[in-house]
């Protein structure tokens, strides 16, 4: 990616590996959020500062085989305490922290490091090794990244969800209290996903698997919608047959009793759809929001009635702890007979077929599009 | 029961309701530990002062259809803000609370009710109106009990777990903390069950809803070993095969890269079980205790190696908020189709058999015996 | 109060008890926030529903001795588990609930009760026996009413702190995390208080008292500036002298090593106080709201840069739970030798005089202002 | 210490510093329960595997100035993101971590490393640079050693607790739960200390500190419950006037009406205590055990009546998290003028009298006893 809107195909010499890095033979990538913003010319991106780089080799969320790695990568780069090796299938962290800074130090686990750098985006591929990005035969893994191992029970379709897992599992983590607390997520709660593309039913597989009591889905896409209710989500509500946010929250509190969610969660990059969602939330309920990525028009609540007359909980989301790409793959291994994440995975693009692949995303008929040198 | 070990059915007349008591025509009533001890002649139960009061009607594990409420008990009895109606199917809560004691007061949804009483054991049948335990046709229901409606969609095999369930959802709930803290439990994590009985799998359950990593079983019985694996646990432990103590923590350190579990539950009733349960969690891992309910000989374990030096958490685990019944029953409801809750009732009997359903859930080659009117 | 800007003086004639009900001779009532903005006519205050009912008796912030308590009330009202008595000194809460809705029954101890009334605003002195006040003699309790013992340690001018006080205990409650995990507040984090009134030197008091690191107090008047620094606040950042937010923000960050606050607490009222409060804490930073709790011009702000890319957390919070009265009662008496709580009541005024207290409870040289028959 | 009740002073040669590395002047070094241990030839420390090497230079608790410090070590041995710098004044962590194995990726923070070592007994001083203790002038600090700046505001004898200030902390977030869930430590509790010695005395600091309603010490020194309440403590229970278990347990309930308190810390070292301590909780509270660290007789407790029935909460805590050094230096600078940290530092002692140090610090009429240069 070039510039926005503007894709080429290029070709770079293979990187040397040093003691402290490695080299990712890919099996794929699947698309973001981010990915759209920055294709769309957004430059300003989750974290403060991380500012899109042109030209970028796009591909955050990756999935690949160690092809090389160095002798002190191979320890720093594991979570586990065991250390890597080549031929070993991994998924890559999407962030690059620098390990010394106040939240480095301070809130191990979190991307929040004050000298950030992400793949795909942030880092450009103008500077060598170049290979900064997963839509690519290889990729170059820097100091400061973590890989994961994949269970072997796990399909490359099921394995190249982990980074948005893995959003979702940390989101959830940020918002749960012990159950009998009834603040934050508690299972038997029940969940609305406001947005259930990629980001929102990765975090309708969450729930499920944290044990909501029942999923809701809203969105514009029929397909998403048909898709979202074989997965996991037990009622959706279509923007279509309820174009307006006052029957949107009706259909809400009708399903709550007149409560209302105890758990809402946004995940669809809209800054205006917050009103929307704290008027779907109960008393002491929470909202978490993790799609609201690009810098636009802000956003207009009113203080006293949705957030302390309703004793309203909202939480930020954006990255993820570490931890949780592990701790996913072994979630996702152990439910995956009875939840079929695969079938998030509706297409796959070659690299050449980046833009293709792209536009599909974005398309009200996929759901989660992959590139992939296998094709 | 008339006293310990011996059993007989008796009639009594139907009771009046008043305003502010109710009655329940029973579906089925679980057999618990409990009654297995109480049968036993060991008096002690539960929280401190509980003393069974023979001859009682056992059976606190209730589900049955409301035949008659008064007024105020419709009300009062609800927790979900919404009145009890005649011909509504129910859970009934094993405990009854003052309401005004300081734990009432204070630690809302526990029955650590200072003026604590329970169906089934502490109340006797001697005092009219007599129907104060579940292995009967009807039941007494007395102020300050909760009642909760069953969802159409639950059998009454999967509904009639729903006490047992509830306590493993309260014992889940005190040990959770945030994922991100790896403290307490957390989705992912891998979770020994020792003794996987009724309330083990109960637990096993649980776990598996609420996204465990992986289950381990442990248990002297061949048969219930074998329906945990058909139901939800991953790996089993038998003692047949690893009768000593440090074979079976050498199995779990062997199946847990040899860092321990996260969570290990006691569901065994055995005392002597805490070092060995001690022995098997990781640094900072939590230990349930929630099957040493009876007085015996006082426990060993090591206060520094196996507490201090392991930075551990152990939570012991009595009775359940009012709350998870109405939860855990959602949760059923929604996760019915991924978990075979069912097949864990694997005997009934009738109200006259009730003693040899007693002999069958102590022997080897059962999990939950109901005992129920309709056989 | 007869209507918006009008207040009188009147005689009501002395209530009979009942045995659920109870009579307080007033030693005080500590004027609120709620009250200058029902003086000023605005009617929707705090939870949802609740509306002023002109006339009324202001005065939610109760302080008086029991002078007839019936015999249910003193056990129904008690909250410690020792029934009341006659003569002793108490604090009465504000609420009043039902005890039997979706909330009272699943989030005990808050009143986010759906048949939520409270004294001094939402029940009009029309009907009998109209002693719905503090700012009064004489107080009637209605059944569903808490009320807490006074450790005798405690002077009227520090007790009468107590309503606000268990504003600041849930507030906190519910921010909360462990220390360990760095999210939500921890000791020897820094507090910023926006708005050094009552309530927000109540949270101050709050903070210093559960381990605070630094707290720092905005304000536009140099008087309660003055006074907080006497009294618990360790920096001051005056609107005088830095008239714009963005110039507020550069010192909050200028004191905290460029980071922002752990925790920011809204105690203005102000709604567009909001996006300010934002750009203050620091990545994963919580922001609690409690002053804004009149319903007007709404509020804009970032959902991408300010809550999503910063990971902020944010609670609205109104009311507080029961037991936080009887808790903060003793969190007084044990630090009241650290902390001066008493000198945060500047001015004291007659029942006769209540307009005058109003005003002067609104000018900028006061702090709280106290209702009472004393004088 | 070359061997066990075997002291000698001794010269080595100073040592170079690498860029990974630093050394530090020191100030004082306090002594620990460890450090009596190992004198009394009790060789298994703390976290699993920590075993004494002699001979040794004793001293873990450690205040200094750096004198030299390496590049590299600048920036990793701090925690706050500011490179540290040649004469700041600094406190040592007792432990050094490998940063690599499971738990120290994830459980950052606390020195549950599986290739954990500490100073003052597990680095044996016969290895060069042989100074890895800090009962000498000079201290040779190793990578994966954190230091932390010591606020001018602090006295070298308030700086020098902060070790065990911040076991206390750590402790203390392990315990706390939201104040609202009445689980674990929550503000307003009352909080038991067994054995007010240095470490007894540094968690009723932090109680106080915290907020908590009440603090009882037990202890048989007469010496040290006088000092503590002098210092913080509320009520004192002495072992000469209370000689039985049941009689301190009696004592505790009379100053709970009856219900025992919320959370009791076990500070005595001695593995018998653990049965009284659970007899003194109430139901649902909870049990700090930090003392136990000596590998001796094993407890006997009961599984059913003192952990299940009770749902009591039992917590482990050896070591703490490194964060917790910088934190409770900033809670204690913010704490100062109203607790006064230092009188609990009650004797000082040169290098050359270390074993008269020892001695004192055994003796039941001190209470921190530091190791200094300085005299």
């Amino acid at each position: 990616m070039s510039a926005p809107w503007k894709m080429r195909t290029d070709r770079f010499p293979a990187p040397e590996v040093t003691d402290d890095s490695g080299l990712v033979r890919m099996l794929g990538s699947a698309i973001c959020g981010t990915d759209k913003h920055m294709y769309a010319g957004q430059t300003k991106l989750g974290l403060p500062g991380a500012v899109v780089s042109y030209p970028v080799i796009p591909g955050h969320e990756n999935l690949g085989v160690i092809e090389r790695i160095g002798r002190n990568a191979a320890r720093e780069m594991s979570i586990d305490g065991t250390p890597l090796g080549e031929g070993e299938r991994v998924v890559i962290s999407a962030d690059i922290i620098c390990g010394h800074c106040y939240y480095c130090r301070n809130i191990y686990g979190y991307p929040w490091c004050l000298n950030h750098r992400s793949y795909g985006d942030v880092i450009s591929c103008q500077d060598p090794p170049h290979l900064f990005g997963g839509w690519a035969e290889m990729m170059y893994i820097l100091p400061g990244t973590f890989m994961f191992r994949v269970p072997s029970g796990l399909s490359d379709e099921e394995a190249v969800l982990a980074e948005q897992m893995a959003v979702a599992y940390g989101a959830f983590g940020r918002a749960a209290q012990a159950p009998n607390q009834k603040e934050g997520y508690a299972p038997a709660d029940t969940v609305v996903v406001q947005g259930v593309g990629p980001l929102g039913i990765c975090n309708a597989f969450m729930a499920k698997m944290l044990g909501a009591g029942k999923i809701i889905a809203i969105d514009k896409s029929e397909y998403r919608l048909k898709l979202a209710r074989e997965l996991c989500v037990n009622e959706t509500i279509s923007l279509t047959s309820y174009p307006k946010a006052a029957e949107r929250i009706a259909k809400v509190m009708e399903s709550t009793d007149g409560l209302g969610a105890d758990l809402v969660i946004e995940c669809t990059g809209a800054p205006d759809i917050l009103s929307e969602g704290l008027d779907m939330i109960r008393l002491g309920g929470t909202y978490l929001i993790e799609g609201a990525f690009v810098e636009e028009a802000p956003t207009q609540i009113s203080a006293s009635r949705q957030i302390v007359a309703k004793n309203a909980r909202i939480i930020g989301a954006a990255g993820m702890p570490y931890q949780a790409y592990g701790r996913v793959l072994r979630l996702m291994d152990n439910h995956k007979r009875e939840v079929p994440f695969a079938k998030a995975v509706t297409h796959q693009f070659g690299i050449d077929s980046a833009e293709e692949a792209l536009k599909k995303s974005i398309a009200p008929d996929s759901m989660k599009v992959v590139v992939t040198p296998k094709k």
